[in-house]
């Protein structure tokens, strides 16, 4: 095998061309024989292969820079930098990361996870190099569903305005996870389509660029002249208009082609565009045929491409979206947006049923917060649903255009809490700080499955002003399913079991594992109370007062940031109203940022445990009042 | 006067031509009249007078629905619906808003503050229309600045995608609010050098728009024939592109010519951009001469175009200009970043000084973090200047950027507390509960100029990860300034003024409120500690220690959200710390949106005031430990 000799990018630099070729033959068969007992973003990465082959058989890793968008296209990078004897522990506690890990490999310059943010890391080292005086290459990887994102668009902007040497590939495959939205992915499609008169156009250009510029009263009507008929033969004229130089369509999977394409691009002053068509999963060919099932895989066997499903209750994703479903049935109101997760946030089905009102915006989830805001405006019941760690790029949405104007948008914030394998980018444990503080809003977490569908059912009810509910990435509990959907009063918490002493106050999966504490105590003869704190804004005042007029001492057990979180919430509540001498202690989610895993390992490194909660409760056990001094 | 005769749009439409031209004559007169006296956004509003004219006279509102980006630029809107005797009340407290406002009128549609909403806007209003079968037109109206914004580029790629009727009114005017940055604004300086091109052009896309689509083989053949000779047509191929049919560049202060475009627009089918060049200030010469100036004025005397400032010490954002250039002078790692805002962030003299370390991104304020993020990954030292409420915006970046990976960048965080005038969609008071909970973030506030500039020093040399210092939008408060800079030890307070029983726990303006208080109940013979609480994070932990050693009661004053700010995380410490007993109280901004008025009026609304401070001082004086009943 040509990839046993493979451990540096230098070692690629001695074969040939159909030595590469070979190679990426091997690398396909790694990728999918290690990936189907770990899982992993397969079709993103065998899409890349030659592009990968080809960037560091071209540049001069790390002193030239690679720059992977979002970073699950990375895999490739990491095989051909040292790193192919780790693919056993992909995506596991303390194993190989799923993105591009700077720990990992000095390859590795710039980490990701969330999308579009590639261009502008170029664009920061391009002018940190030149101010530096220095003349490494700058190279950012990115696909056509992440170029619409946003902060993309601002950096393309910003890059075709300041001129500095830089190249962009981008990685056309046709897809974000789901099919690609907007007018870019319309016009890419356009371009592709187009191919077959890509060699003479090519020739053309690289004649017409040849033309010396001209000076002078008819400088500017050459000048147009040059420009119309570039549009004729050049496919990219809005990368050009942009100010970048377009190069491209080319075939990603056609390594000569690459090469020369490349190679030309990188000749030129200014910043580059290669465009680059490439196919999802390509080689593989269950993962060809659905890239968007095959976009991150659970473990699979590799002849059948069956994917390994653990069996388990409904998840929640899968809940709200049925739960939606009957909603909207009988709710016209009611329209779903998604930026460009369908799949993620269950709403596939939604569409099916109701084409008109579930709209996919691509990745835009800026876009997608104040579209929401204009629809309720008009008298709609929007659904945002989308996953917690993307709405931190809506956060000023949700202040100035949700929650400032007092709107009836209603949030389904998915993957809440710890996220697993996609780890310390994906984790969705800082909504309730970032929303918690915001005027008007109201933010819920179920205890399970069946108290999700009636917060949706509460959430269609409250037309106050922005609601939202955010849940777990998990199965739900199993519990029976009410018939009927019923909503919750706003703002009323639950007790699911007396106690004396102690209460744990806890929200979503976190109570299972207060129950559990409890069941511990239990045998030391201590019986906490335990409290569903199922609306984290409004709170439950009347329960708080009570636990105070108890003489309860509090646990708040919330698998989110503890700066800022529940836990402080019901601090705050004490010190508005004056209430002193009830303590209260927070197990949360502490100041660092947790690498991927399983979510049990997750909570295990954090303390998200029965055990320590358990302990952390004997604590608070009232032997005398704990005073100034501490312990 | 005409004017005296407009109190509803219907008013406009028995005017003709030549009277709406006298109309716009003294509208002009009015405003720059009007704001003489009371400041306000004079440049824009002359901008737009006749396209507010045109597009009132031509469209029903509040049927239809226009939607002003940013809506500091709707003054002319408010004068001809019903709002023009509130002029002297204008961005007052109680007063006429600067910006749209429902609350004032059925005309206001939409609010914003932040800019690049529009889009986003429109189209969920478009949407929402086609839902509900209705058919009312609705008008964007957004800036050449504003379109470089994110959200507003992703909103028009979504428009192109979806084709719903809507139309976008560029009105351009080569400025945000500095002159604008970026390859759209050259894009759209190569269409307006080409207006002489203009009348033909048009005529020959008119007919070209008659040639009716061919099916079948040789459709896309002549389809791109057709295009290609677009190119040589339409200026706005880029807006094309995106899938927007293009119209324009037309003079927005020819009345006859914007009526005629934006009814030719109206009449095509899917959304339309008409691009309308204006002059910012137009009718009155010192706007027109300086319009960056002329952008926001103070009130000015009308016929010299003097701007009456008050006098005063050095306003805070100059302080921290100036102390960076000093620092910048020494260290050739320090780069400057604005969003578009050289002037606001006073670092125009410091792109004067250092042209190529000062970099203006245009309104880009995600791809402004991220790509400090890039500098700083190469050793470079980037100072990000952003208002607090511009940094929402980046709020993602923050997190998955900057601080996950523990980057060196600099925020130098302007405008932290209220805003005064601009109101609700500009206060600072939500950066501290939004930035506290992210790991490896310093957090700094100065209490007076003097300390701005050591804490710009400690920035210098903190070289562990990101750090950020926070400060108001007023003037410094006059004290000695140190002749060198001296760094401050990371997470140290400071008590200014000694006392027992109860201390109070300040940052930056509040201070000064803090120490009036303390010599209201001086007079009580109540001497409280006060604390300069410099770093909101990390805390300095051992005074609070000692604080709690002391027996002392604690109240913290702060003016940002009460919810998850600095008070919070002195209760979260003492939690943590299982240190029990000691009572805060946190005085800061309550839980809702504060509109315009001064500063002293949002304090006085808020209760951020030494009364306030001196009473609730007084309640946590230790008569005896209250417990859990409250009172």
């Amino acid at each position: 095998m040509l990839l046993d000799n493979i451990n540096d990018p230098k070692d690629l630099k001695k074969l040939s061309v159909s030595e590469l070729e070979t190679l990426a033959g091997e690398i396909r068969q790694f990728l999918v024989e290690k990936l189907a007992a770990t899982g992993g973003h397969l079709a993103p990465n065998l899409g890349v292969v030659e592009l990968t082959l080809v960037l560091h058989y071209l540049f001069d890793s790390p002193t030239d820079k690679f720059i992977f968008d979002v970073g699950h296209q990375s895999y490739v990078h990491k095989i051909l930098t040292g790193r192919r004897d780790r693919f056993d522990t992909l995506r596991k506690y303390k194993g190989l990361c799923g993105f591009v890990k700077r720990s990992e490999s000095e390859h590795d310059v710039w980490e990701a996870g969330h999308s579009s943010t590639s261009l502008s890391a170029a664009m920061g080292m391009a002018l940190a190099r030149d101010l530096k005086g220095e003349s490494n290459k700058v190279v950012a990887i990115i696909g056509d569903g992440a170029l619409t994102g946003g902060m993309a668009l601002e950096a393309l902007n910003h890059i075709g305005h300041e001129k500095k040497n830089l190249m962009v590939i981008l990685n056309d495959n046709e897809m974000s996870i789901a099919p690609n939205v907007g007018a870019l992915h319309h016009y890419l499609g356009k371009i592709r389509t187009d191919r077959h008169y890509q060699k003479a156009k090519e020739e053309l250009n690289s004649l017409l660029n040849k033309i010396p510029a001209i000076g002078g009263k008819i400088a500017k009507t050459a000048e147009r002249f040059k420009d119309s008929l570039k549009y004729l033969l050049v496919s990219g004229i809005l990368f050009e208009q942009f100010g970048l130089t377009y190069f491209g369509p080319v075939d990603g999977h056609d390594i000569p082609s690459l090469m020369e394409i490349i190679k030309q691009a990188s000749q030129v002053e200014g910043p580059v565009l290669v465009h680059v068509v490439t196919v999802k999963g390509k080689g593989y060919s269950p993962a060809e045929a659905d890239s968007f099932k095959w976009h991150g895989a659970t473990p699979y066997k590799i002849e059948s491409g069956q994917m390994l499903k653990a069996v388990g209750p409904p998840m929640y994703t899968d809940v709200f979206a049925d739960a939606l479903m009957e909603l909207a049935e009988k709710d016209e109101r009611i329209v779903a947006i998604t930026p460009a997760m369908p799949g993620g946030s269950g709403l596939m089905k939604f569409a099916g049923r109701f084409p008109h009102r579930m709209i996919d915006v691509g990745i835009a989830e800026q876009h997608a917060a104040t579209m929401s805001a204009a629809l309720a405006m008009e008298g709609l019941k929007p659904v945002y649903a989308v996953y917690s760690t993307f709405l931190q790029r809506a956060y000023d949405q949700v202040v100035h255009d949700i929650c400032r104007q007092n709107l009836n948008v209603v949030f389904a914030i998915d993957r809440a809490g710890f996220v697993g394998a996609d780890g310390e980018t994906h984790h969705g444990v800082y909504d309730i700080p970032f929303l918690r503080h915001v005027p008007n809003l109201v933010l819920m977490m179920p205890k399970d499955e069946n108290e999700l569908r009636n917060m949706m059912k509460t959430a269609m009810d409250y037309n106050d002003g922005p609601i939202a509910v955010r849940y777990p990435r998990t199965n739900g509990l199993g519990v029976p399913i009410d018939p009927e959907m019923t909503a919750i009063p706003i703002g009323s918490w639950e007790v699911l079991r007396s106690g004396e002493q102690v209460a744990i106050v806890a929200i979503g999966p976190m109570i299972s594992v207060a129950e559990e504490a409890a069941d511990l105590l239990k045998r030391e003869g201590i019986n906490p109370r335990i409290i569903n704190a199922r609306f984290v804004k409004p709170l439950d005042e009347e329960m708080l007062r009570s636990l105070a007029e108890d003489g309860m001492q509090i646990v708040v057990l919330e698998e989110g940031a503890e700066l800022g979180g529940l836990g402080s919430a019901v601090m705050e509540f004490y010190s508005q109203q004056q209430i002193f001498g009830v303590n209260v202690r927070i197990i949360g989610v502490p100041d660092v940022f947790v690498e991927h895993g399983s979510v049990k390992e997750q909570r295990a490194e954090t303390g998200l445990t029965a055990e320590r909660v358990a302990a952390d409760v004997k604590t608070m056990m009232p032997r005398r009042t704990r005073m100034a001094t501490g312990q």
